[in-house]
């Protein structure tokens, strides 16, 4: 796997957060909005754009016309990243679809938090992606257990966050690719929080710290993995290519 | 992993062999009711009963209410293995779900041959499951590359296959949990031709070897296979459970 | 995977439980004796005893010649569980080897504890093996990650040990086969505690609770961690087969 | 996982290609100089030298004092590659054990062909990566099955090689982190002939074609899967640290 940002120094990378928006337009939780005053979207955008200076970093809601999610948008994206909750069910069935054949043709796609239950995820996954969990704003300890990947450079172990809900196994994922974080829960819990896909040609991390009640994506070491992860993602090329049905002549290749 | 079939010695196994049926139906090619005078599930069946005599084998097909799929058939159904081709866009969304959650809850799966575009595995796994193919009758060779694996367990290496339609690389499916099975072609195509994947409780097996135009659901080889995929794929017991949200209270573990 | 005990039924299973028997002799902690009169093995032993009727189980420690593990004893054990801790060093490299060819032709291995920095388990993983530790008999959570997995069957979730050492992340092994465990500790780590892996024709399990210091191989739930790992590392057959080089005739397989 | 080569600009790759020599030296077979007038490690290192001019390779072999290999060396090397096929048993032990610490502390392992058998690929993995092998200069198709994978970047899918030493299935290797090439020979043979490996912090690529008979280390597309590989397999940093046992006070992390 690879960083592949580095063959793509011509030109920036581009990075779309996406954020359903829902907790903040109705300031759920009350004070979200002097937590976020930008959004959590402008809170991760702004951490992307502290530590990935070559990036060109936009923004998108559930609310914009097909969620500012259109064909222009996704053609022109390396990575895109998903935060939602509330409105899992409001997201449109087409727009998910294009999104998952961006993933299948190699855009990266890091999926956050609650996002877990979103239609794109579970789509990509086939699994239900269930969970426990139980928000008591207690400590999580994210560990790493894979040092080598580039996803963990940099990041201290482990990283401590204050208050945060509690997700716990058993997590409903297939098998990742590479767990690179567990993280423990002051309530004795374990999670796989920091998980690695790869489908089609496109590449997914899943990455559970942050939530609209928590100042987490605030927080650096945070900004620091979410930054890896686009950084991982980033495709090689942006000639994106669903793989497809071929039907080679025999003598192509038969013979010695 | 477990050949879970062991735990089961009270009761039958309950094995589901489905089939869309329409080749079958629509003599295409003309002289499938020579090669497979019961269909290819008959075939299938009969395998299955030659060589895992505990079990009790039905068949069900398209045309059949609910494509013989209906909630009481699968909640007693251990495994259920798929054949489809011609008619996949023909399957009702309903039942698709519905197979789904019964193999996020522990149901084995085994899809042959060109059940891989089925909504059924590429619902389960998420990618295209595209592939490249040619259909000239060449001979196949399946190895064994992993031997410790039970669905390996008594299979010549290779199986040659006389006859068959290659089904080539890249095969656009997640990295398996076990990859058994590698054909190679007389063109000189490779394919992971024998693959696993653990989703939810439930186990699937993907084996490609079998085709309307040619006999290999007759040989032995291929049948000790698949019967090895169906004793594989068995659940440890019948209480299916898919994975559900939970809430614990934090007392439970904390403190120490 | 298998469990594959269901096809011996002709004869029972051989199980060895092999222990240094350091501490125990040393008396080291004095307490031991009143912990394990019999040994750590013993309480091993009769665990497996209790849970698996059909198994013949014996041990086998340090002190006896070849350390009770002469070929005749390896030849017909199925499975083989290891406890080392004090005196790794002083295992004979010939046994070691020896255990190794048997682990790579089919014998199970079950790796236990402080088993992790054994000649035996690091001369088949390659890797240090290393992990943080701290021995402050604190409470351990063992929570399921793959409840699919026969190693799971039965299993409470989480076990809870009330004393443990803790054993902890960065743990310096390779990507196993299958995450079956992970623990958390009352100080807040994490440790991947139940782990498989297949070498050669074998297959290894490694898991980390029991201590000279703590009751812990008395306990019911642990016992049955160690007897369904014992089942499932049982290998299909008794006929050891070492890979080996072969050069096959051109002519087998050419052609089409 | 990543080409960590980004990070690095500041100074050259390091990359050591080590050749045990003996075919050269012995002329066996008697037209080897014609062939790699420079030794195979010639033919490698040129090859490196035009794709990765970024970089400083320097090669090594058997005859020299430390096989070439001594601490200065290795100290600095971000990458080695290891040829060796007659004289295996000749490396020095000390030379494999401190070679092995250094890929656990993050420097990058390429084992080409023949190296299969060396002691440092053997003991990294710790089976006896035994094949099935002829030598007919047969063509093989080399298949690339992971097209997201940088190894394979820039890779024509296959590669045909026109005349090479088959190598088969079974390859007693513990399953790979990543499966990227899968062979097919005219003898219709399969081998996984391109695998990756994480062990400790250091990454491990192993590739089959290339053989002191075929001038195979000329072909260009052979080169860039060599040269992808060292780029995959280079490490973020020099600061080589092989894991080691840490044992941290409680408080560090405990209550909440």
């Amino acid at each position: 796997m690879s960083d592949r940002a580095q063959d793509r120094v011509q030109r920036p990378l581009h990075v779309v957060v996406w954020n359903e928006g829902v907790h903040e337009a109705n300031q759920d939780p009350p004070d979200i909005g002097e937590r976020y005053p930008d959004g959590m979207h402008g809170a991760i955008a702004a951490g992307l754009r502290r530590l990935l200076p070559e990036a060109e970093v936009s923004t998108a809601t559930l609310a914009e016309p097909e969620h500012g999610l259109g064909s222009s948008v996704l053609e022109r994206a390396d990575v895109l990243l998903w935060w939602g909750h509330a409105a899992h069910d409001r997201v449109d069935d087409a727009v998910v679809e294009r999104v998952r054949q961006h993933v299948l043709g190699g855009m990266g796609l890091i999926v956050l938090h609650s996002g877990h239950y979103s239609k794109i995820f579970t789509r990509l996954l086939g699994t239900t992606c269930s969970l426990a969990w139980r928000n008591e704003g207690e400590r999580e300890l994210v560990w790493t257990v894979k040092p080598s990947h580039p996803i963990a450079r940099g990041v201290p172990n482990p990283i401590v966050i204050p208050q945060q809900e509690m997700y716990g196994e058993f997590f409903d994922i297939p098998d990742p690719d590479d767990l690179v974080f567990i993280s423990s829960f002051a309530g004795g819990e374990v999670f796989r929080s920091g998980v690695t896909f790869t489908r089609g040609r496109g590449r997914i991390f899943y990455f559970s710290p942050g939530d609209q009640e928590y100042p987490v994506y605030h927080q650096p070491e945070v900004q620091q993995v979410i930054a890896n992860g686009v950084r991982w993602a980033t495709p090689d090329d942006l000639a994106r290519r669903v793989p497809d049905v071929s039907n080679p002549p025999r003598e192509w290749f038969a013979g010695s």
